[in-house]
């Protein structure tokens, strides 16, 4: 790959902040950090990225600035805020949001930066922090096409797959209704392979054969095998797509959007974190829906 | 493939029925069949399947019996009734069903016909009329082992993937394992299309982008095109899939199982029918989602 000439920060470094910034300096960039806990930076400092004092410093010294942070109040800190980006905002700014964060607010930063002079692109990922360190990730993007053509390079080091999904906060629209759809997918693997176990087939040969056909899925096949071992660590954890839920959830009620399906799954989500399973993988809530039911996964049912 | 001497039964002669009972003909096997609608089985008789005058009468006259019908009161009629298949039972018949009928009383008619010498297999299918024309239906196997063996050649005429789940009754498990998950997965790609589409963004570019990551299903490659398109005709129908669906949520009721997904989409399917949409396929389960949200398809959303 050839080498831009560009300067690179990277805000917010944490599981998946960390490997995404990590290759981007690997692959010959100049990165500079910032992060709200400094001793967070200190193993990209060992190797070579340099540290900003705020954010604010951060983007005058940076022509692309991606964040990478918790929730949507901490990207409008990070941005907007006192020592946010939008203080050291310079004509030809382009700033990356990897977070996953409300569609809606992402419309309305992108248009505060704007009227500086800044690019915005959200570019929400989905992968985990397995693809993050692989550089496998897949990043929907929303903003405009040259713009997210100019930053192919840098994205094509931390995913696999780069669309560009629409506008501003169509990365964002696009993650939320993964967010949904992957949700729905783990309750209704768990359903099926509890309603095997529970009719005394195994649940392994049906999860086998419900691959061979029209039910087949990329959650059957890695989450189902996880609800088959009744394994949930590590992963995605629950806490984390229950905000997730709560982001597109919240979405679809401001458009008066009913999605029951979706706020089904998000109520096992908010279960398992409210019973102590917030750390497991978001598949774990076959546990809840096995709980309802009186239901033991561990149980060896006989006919 | 090496022609098996075996003489074929088959009753149910309908949109599924017909195509797999001409393949078995066509492969070589000599056909009898018995239909409720004598008319039904005209096309396979003038193809040189020979006609029998009851179920009974077709058993006396087999080896192997096919049942291909609309659900399990109609196994029950057929096999076990007035002139049913058990009053031409033999010893060494065997009884395959491909139809999707209840797994429990699956496993009551086994019993039955056990005591009179006659091995039985559950073999629901997948796949539709599509493949069941084309011969690449997935068959979903409940019995002894060395019987679905010696059935392998005649299942492989219809069907590309012939799996062997377990024990009789364990292909109707699977088959209401596939069926509730589908549905499900149809209602969360309604769902994340829906939600997509009222934010302002492409949801065929939302599709793409999913179907390469994490959220990849058959479900949404397929059915996700037909929401897009709304187009429901032809397809698998709703009314067939609630039927599906209440045996599944039945056994597990039965078993006091609460399984709320699989009721959610239930409850889709089951709308679907009491609005005349019945006929259409189930993926049209989005319209029932979008018409509690006031929800318009074909408008033309923007940002």
């Amino acid at each position: 790959m050839s080498q831009s000439p560009l300067k690179v920060g990277y805000i917010g470094l944490g599981l998946m902040g960390m490997p995404m910034a990590s290759h981007l300096l690997s692959a010959g960039w100049e990165v500079r950090v910032w992060s709200r806990r400094p001793e967070a930076a200190d193993p990209i400092l060992s190797k070579g990225a340099q540290w900003a004092d705020s954010p604010a410093t951060l983007a005058q010294q940076v022509d692309v600035l991606f964040t990478n942070v918790s929730d949507t109040p901490d990207v409008e800190s990070v941005l907007l805020g006192e020592q946010g980006v939008i203080h050291g905002a310079h004509d030809g700014l382009i700033v990356v949001d990897n977070s996953t964060i409300c569609a809606d607010t992402t419309r309305e930063i992108a248009a505060k930066l704007a009227e500086r002079g800044v690019e915005f692109v959200d570019a929400p990922v989905s992968g985990g922090d397995v693809g993050a360190q692989a550089g496998t990730l897949s990043i929907m993007c929303g903003g405009k096409a040259a713009v997210i053509e100019r930053l192919r390079p840098m994205l094509e080091v931390m995913g696999s797959s780069i669309v560009h999904i629409g506008d501003v906060g169509a990365g964002q629209v696009c993650k939320a209704c993964n967010q949904i759809l992957v949700a729905q997918q783990m309750a209704a693997v768990g359903e099926s392979m509890m309603l095997a176990k529970a009719m005394g087939v195994d649940a392994a040969k049906v999860r086998e054969a419900l691959l061979g056909g029209f039910a087949q899925s990329r959650i059957l096949d890695i989450h189902g095998q996880r609800v088959l071992d009744q394994t949930f660590e590590p992963g995605f954890k629950a806490r984390l797509h229950n905000k997730d839920m709560g982001l597109a959830l919240g979405s679809a009620r401001e458009r008066e959007l009913t999605l029951p399906g979706a706020e089904l799954a998000a109520q096992h989500l908010r279960r398992m974190v409210e019973v102590g399973l917030g750390d497991q993988d978001s598949s774990g809530m076959c546990q809840i829906i096995a709980r309802d039911s009186h239901f033991d996964w561990f149980d060896d049912v006989s006919h």
